[in-house]
């Protein structure tokens, strides 16, 4: 029951800017977006539980490009992190809105950030026990009527936009809510993996598929010598136990994992400082004259120690038990996103050293069982989100756009054939983990400025068919 | 904040058998039902509530008509009662299974009848709170995939029916799960009205409309002279005071309401032993020479005292504080409604003596939250159906029948024009509450019969795209 631990205790499923405090501070000061709060329902589905009782939801919003009276909102579903971090990493959005004349905001999600309905009790056991899919997305669901209400919008059409986790949660505000929500852009949203609908080698496969150069050098840690693993690798302890190499491989497994996440064409500042183009610098490295092992440590050091600040690697401290194999960390954002995986999100993807370089490390229904009644006193339900938010039998929704990347090991989790005329698949070649959602860049390849172009008018055929009348809305 | 309450402890939003327990065992054994229970979940939004706790849910099936293989589910969303009620009144649902082969379930709502996840307890607050509208659709979604899968029958489609509440319940599981549910006939839904969106005067208007000779006679109520009222009306005690005389219009307003309802061409067995075409009996008996008053008190007996049984009328047991002033009652089915009515449901309903027959009796939203707040502890959400369940807004939706009778004061409460090509509203002229649900009667008039035509037909349309192709289901 042992998984994959998050690098600087961040969920893998969503990008986080990794920035000095001074930086962050600045970079919010010169975005277009006031930070505001909204009295948000505790809890929706009983109204016994906590009586009328609100928390403060934190959101963003501009209303610096808005048409009032006629432009859109364009409304981002947050996902499992703080919203600062997805609203400066989503320039797309902004730029469309400039387009299009749309208010933009970004809602954080509860229990992320500062959206933390029980302060640091929220990761409590039973107070964690309101942080589901359906409370967050009942949470937009409200947050849109007052605004449309509070700014004479409330005919005024609503765009979703989402990433990974934040994009699944846009695809069901379409399937919930479509009376509310005009139309989704769903980026890189692993909708069918999440629900259980996928083969467990999937993930993994897909790491190796994008990075397979490297593949022969993980099987040499299936070496005994442990002492010449710890020097070689520069890991604070020497392994000495099977735990000690489960641990190692997973933290191994992770970082390539990231890499093949985040392999864009330029530098970015999420969870470390990446390299452009990290998977070819990671190919680059492993090819070296110096020797496998410790081309694998300077590899590792890409994502782990990319300031060089890092003496050796603590195989414990990098590397924790989670129930996102692909990777879960150690802060209170992680906490959530853990509790997410051990109750609704389906997320047992396996490695088997068969169909990918990695060493085999199995995640199943049973280890999961064991793992979440043993941390959160919970049984997951494998198969409620698939029941909730329809599965693969979306023919009845309409107006979604499904983005993905082909680099991404997250993108065959979703859908990459278009269902029908308004069920839309977008596939950026070359395209990392929801590249369209980041901002233009002089780097972007070809496929993603396209891609872009797709869903600007896709989106603007949703509203217009609305906002056509010379009425205000 | 007083209201309306039920005649014999029932909720007015559905009819119940009243026949005694030797004929009511004898209408069970000789129906095509097997009762049986399943283990169901006990909280579907909450993972630490009440850990994989479940309780049992009472469900009725045969598959007495069933072509194993190809036939669909016709699954009947329960309503606010015992499920033996409703599938012993809606004879057309077997009728209809006979013609097309279905399997037929019919599901019992949970704190309703036997599916007590409490038991006695279910009814003391905070336990009552997992009795939310949510809950009940999650219960039907993991029930239908349970069978589905027990039946070696996984992709047979499944039409939901209902009638009344149940029909909101219906409309709301194909607008859910239409992944699982590929159409549904919703009898005499107010989806509308319970959702906020209606005028709060329109029930008892319409309830006056169909009974227009009676107009003048409530009138007479606004006589000071108590001693007579008590007199002629046969009230166990003088009414001595306004609270008496509020009490004393409700009694009188629900029985008017409920024959108005229950106006079928034929005896029925809900609610005491209601005659052919009730309201047609009642304006007779307004009309006899005996004194307004007399005719009256005979009037409310067609209701209240239909075997003579009863010496006097007490108008505090007849007539209960409630947040459903339509009618709710003292059993146990009455308190789950209430406590429905007093959060997701809203039934404020008034009566003005100016667009109606009936005394001046106001039940807006302070009254509902001074009740519900003292009585279960909770606000209501009134804006929150609509939220939920799209209000007006259901043009993304298909493949639901609103059918409604023009006799029924809840009628106007539903949808009455076609809103697509495959949101089909079907009129009943001359039809009372969900006639077209209830088995075919020599009485019908040929309007109901049509309806029910039309009705199989749409349905058949359903499933057949599904099924036409030469594979089981």
């Amino acid at each position: 029951c042992f998984c994959a631990g998050g690098s600087h205790g961040l969920s893998r499923l969503f990008l986080q800017v990794k920035v000095s405090p001074g930086e962050r501070e600045e970079l919010r000061r010169t975005s277009p977006f006031t930070e505001k709060y909204f009295p948000q329902t505790l809890d929706h589905f009983n109204f016994n539980s906590q009586g009328n009782r609100t928390f403060n939801q934190r959101y963003l919003i501009t209303d610096r490009y808005w048409l009032k009276g006629h432009g859109p909102l364009f409304f981002y579903t947050g996902n499992e992190g703080d919203i600062w971090d997805f609203a400066l990493n989503s320039g797309f959005i902004t730029e469309l809105a400039a387009q299009q004349g749309a208010l933009v905001v970004f809602a954080e999600h509860r229990y992320y950030g500062k959206s933390l309905p029980f302060g640091l009790q929220s990761f409590n056991v039973p107070e964690v026990g309101l942080l589901t899919v359906e409370q967050a997305l009942a949470d937009y669901a409200l947050l849109i009527s007052a605004l449309r209400g509070q700014l004479a919008a409330t005919r005024c059409p609503v765009i979703v936009f989402g990433g990974s986790y934040g994009g699944m949660l846009s695809v069901y505000m379409r399937l919930r809510y479509p009376n509310m929500v005009a139309g989704a852009l769903a980026a890189s949203a692993p909708i069918l993996s999440t629900a259980g609908l996928g083969d467990p080698s999937q993930f993994f496969r897909d790491v190796t598929a994008v990075s397979p150069v490297c593949l022969s050098a993980l099987l040499s840690l299936l070496l005994p010598d442990y002492r010449r693993i710890q020097e070689k690798l520069s890991l604070c302890k020497p392994p000495s136990s099977p735990e000690d190499i489960y641990q190692l491989n997973g933290l191994l497994r992770n970082a390539f994992t990231l890499m093949a996440m985040l392999d864009y064409p330029y530098s970015t500042h999420f969870m470390g400082n990446m390299p452009a183009n990290p998977v070819k610098v990671a190919c680059e490295t492993m090819l070296r004259a110096s020797g496998l092992l410790e081309n694998l440590r300077d590899t590792a050091g890409i994502v782990y120690n990319s300031t060089g600040a890092l003496g050796c690697f603590d195989l414990y401290s990098l590397y924790v038990q989670c129930a996102d194999p692909t990777g879960c960390g150690l802060g209170s954002n992680s906490l959530a996103w853990d509790y997410q995986a051990c109750t609704e999100i389906n997320l047992c993807y396996d490695s088997n050293n068969e169909t990918d370089m990695f060493p085999p490390m199995t995640f199943g229904e049973t280890e999961r069982n064991i793992y979440c009644s043993k941390r959160w006193a919970v049984l997951p339900r494998p198969r409620w989100l698939q029941t909730q938010f329809w599965g693969d039998a979306l023919s009845a929704a309409s107006n979604i756009i499904f983005s993905n990347g082909d680099l991404d090991p997250w993108a065959n989790g979703g859908v990459r054939k278009s269902l029908s005329s308004s069920l839309i698949a977008v596939n950026i070649p070359g395209g990392a983990h929801h590249l369209d959602l980041r901002g233009s860049n002089d780097a972007d390849p070809e496929s993603v400025i396209k891609a872009r172009k797709t869903e600007a008018d896709l989106i603007a055929q949703w509203f217009f068919h609305i906002t056509r009348e010379p009425q205000f809305c």
